[in-house]
């Protein structure tokens, strides 16, 4: 990268603010799962959208290929260089806009985290519908740009659903502005919608306009032990038909289960041990308890139940969720390969895989766990090395063959880049090839992620 | 138009559903308020998506123009011919497919008519969820290129909450199809998205899978009579949050009541007049009766209140609101102005709007309606000829003063193009054009529309 180019970046957003140190870089490089990444050419922290737009036009006109990146939580490789890219943290842009409260909207910037949205919610009676383990560091960009998901998707839908406008800002540093909110404006093509999932590689999101959901006042949450999968699908479709109040219905096995608890040295949950764990959740304005206790009413798969309407034990419970990424990440470097199927095919899907797994790569370990209301199962593989027998390819023509998709809410990146053909037709890449020859005709926003380069 | 591309259309779909003849053309060649509208080479009215594709590659090699067409209840001109286009009538593709309960999914053809769908949803508990006078003639394909609203807007959204996929065919004959219906599916930029309101000019739609909405066992509609927009405005502001059964709010003036009373020769709905008649309904799976009836108490605004919650008292009242349109067609030609503003502003605005046509055009009237829920309104406004009057662009440059949109659910077409950019940057349009290019380089699909021809 020209001495010349990052002389114009510093001078655009302050020399402190761009970063060719290894020791200052180095946690921009590599994502957690320390699967992806590679060397920068440079960090670049702008703190306003108009330093974002100065950044990509200098790096438009230079010719150097930008990475956007929110909070460094993604899982396939989409957010991390890999081949001395200018990663363009996105960080610094934390302004949170006031409440419209007759809209139940909230305009902020791409560096927000859910977890500050939602402490300056607090007390508003609203909330962003949308949550997920890492919601201390993820950010509103990076969740638009890959249209998150977690748990309560059943309840609220993807962040798709949330998302009311955007600012965001092309290649060459032309800034796309629609911030008003309003709930019916069919005035030409929707953009937003367009760049919700783009991952990065149509622009720049700066700051999104976000469709909030009434905050339940009381939430409570229960951890129910049952002995096989389909079981519990079946189970969490009677308690969705049941319970308007469900927003929650993960799900997790008994090995991830272990993994977790030698983890974090944890105790599990019941005396027994259960082969199918689900992370039930309802929140309404009046306590939701007795509904949730009917609805479990004889439900004889249900072997065992903790239930919790407190802040603590609530969270006690939601930990033997929520750590399994940490805890897989730290048993190794597993390929994770978040898909989705219908929800029909969910427990046959979950068997096979396993078994297709073992099959290409003895001895690897398949954890599983996800979201029983969306058909969203994340498949968590550790060695021996997946990549060299194929076990990516293996489970993902798996979820083909069952009608999903080899992406449910982490996105394609680089990761399953070559996969995408497994579930998109030619005409449909061909297509989205078109529609990124046309938005970044140069090619330097985020190359290599979605499609593959040269397009 | 050639003979060759008419014999060889006539080959693809059958002799029978090439039209060509004035007597059978006329029909499609002009839209419902009689001010949009020209001669088309022909109506070409395939039966199956293959054959629309093969109608698509056959227009594209001649470099004949193609105006898609659903139900041609499009107010703004974008579903007629303007110079000599060959009209693509989807309104044979009606076939409904199986219901898939547990998604709560359908995926029907994209000349099915609300109506129709309806009617095989009777007794599923489901429903489309989008609703609107329409609903005998409009059609799904259209419905979707446009985003449709409606009246239940404030309740399920527009027509792009309800898409869960789309099948639809590209300018050149190529066929996107993503019928899958997954709650999460993040592979690849999200075509249907952006196709939603697209207007016909990206591709044509032969197929939609629709997330469907509960279907209200029981449901109650009421007429109110108020003096004032502002009271109106700020009573439906209360309702909503005391009602998470209401579905409805529309809203309409004395003026327009008269039109109805006098075309359909219907009796007032009260004694008394009244300056605003606020149209509320609510739809639960128990009576709403009481709720409504409760949120009603106090209300020192409401003047008067008529309940109906039987299926013939209901439409009774809708008919006051629903005839609207036909009722201002037949007083003349009218410029029929879709827009929406935030709703804070909703009263201010119908005041001034009132006003500034007077202004622009002594003699002109000015009939609102609209959706109080969304900050809708229809403005209609009746010679002496408001186009040359520049009443139009009078009333858009109002809109775009109090933050508005110049189109909130009927599109741009070709009536508002020349004032796109009242509501959207020059670079938003760009981006627009660039996607147009990228998606239709030839510029044969629906030309003119939403963007100005050449690019």
């Amino acid at each position: 990268m020209g001495e010349a180019l990052l002389d114009e970046l510093a001078r655009r957003v302050g020399a402190a603010h761009v970063l060719s140190e290894p020791a200052l870089t180095a946690g921009f490089e590599r994502d957690v799962s320390g699967r992806f990444g590679g060397r920068a050419a440079a960090v670049v922290r702008p703190g306003t959208a108009d330093e974002v737009a100065a950044v990509l036009a200098a790096c438009a006109r230079a010719g150097a290929a930008v990475v956007p990146q929110g909070g460094n939580t993604g899982l396939v490789g989409g957010q991390v260089p890999r081949n001395g890219e200018v990663v363009l943290s996105l960080a610094r842009l934390t302004e949170i806009g006031p409440l419209d409260p007759v809209a139940a909207q909230i305009t902020v910037g791409a560096g927000v985290t859910p977890a500050a949205l939602a402490a300056a919610l607090r007390g508003t009676g609203l909330a962003l519908g949308v949550d997920f383990a890492a919601r201390d560091s993820a950010t509103i960009g990076g969740m638009v740009a890959t249209d998150a998901g977690g748990a309560q998707v059943l309840r609220h839908g993807t962040m798709r659903a949330r998302v009311a406008g955007l600012e965001a800002v092309l290649a060459d540093g032309r800034v796309l502005r629609r911030l008003s909110g309003l709930v019916k404006d069919n005035a030409g093509y929707d953009l937003p919608a367009l760049l919700v999932g783009s991952e990065g590689t149509l622009a720049v999101i700066t700051a999104a306009r976000l469709a909030l959901v009434p905050a339940p006042a009381r939430v409570v949450t229960a951890l129910l032990g049952l002995g096989a999968l389909d079981e519990a699908v079946a189970l969490v479709a009677r308690l969705r038909a049941a319970l308007p109040s469900l927003q929650a219905a993960d799900v997790f096995l008994a090995d991830g289960l272990d993994l977790v608890c030698a983890h974090r040295r944890l105790a599990p949950p019941f005396p027994d041990r259960h082969e199918v764990y689900v992370l039930v959740e309802c929140g309404a304005p009046e306590d939701p308890t007795e509904a949730l206790a009917a609805a479990l009413e004889g439900e004889a798969a249900v072997a065992d139940v903790a239930v919790a309407d407190d802040t603590v034990r609530r969270a006690a419970l939601w930990t033997y969720r929520e750590a399994l990424n940490e805890a897989v990440n730290a048993a190794g470097v597993p390929h994770k390969l978040d898909v989705s199927v219908p929800r029909a095919a969910l427990a046959a899907f979950a068997a096979e895989v396993v078994a297709a797994v073992e099959a290409a790569a003895p001895g690897a370990r398949t954890i599983l766990w996800g979201h029983l209301g969306d058909g969203n199962l994340h498949v968590n593989v550790l060695g021996p090395d997946p990549a060299a027998h194929g076990v990516d390819e293996t489970v993902l023509r798996l979820v083909a063959a069952h009608g999903g998709s080899i992406s449910a809410e982490h996105g394609i990146g680089v990761a399953k880049r070559e996969w995408l053909g497994l579930t998109r037709s030619p005409e449909e890449i061909a297509a989205m090839a078109a529609i990124k020859g046309a938005l970044d005709p140069a090619g330097v926003l985020n190359p290599g992620v979605v499609l593959a380069v040269p397009l």
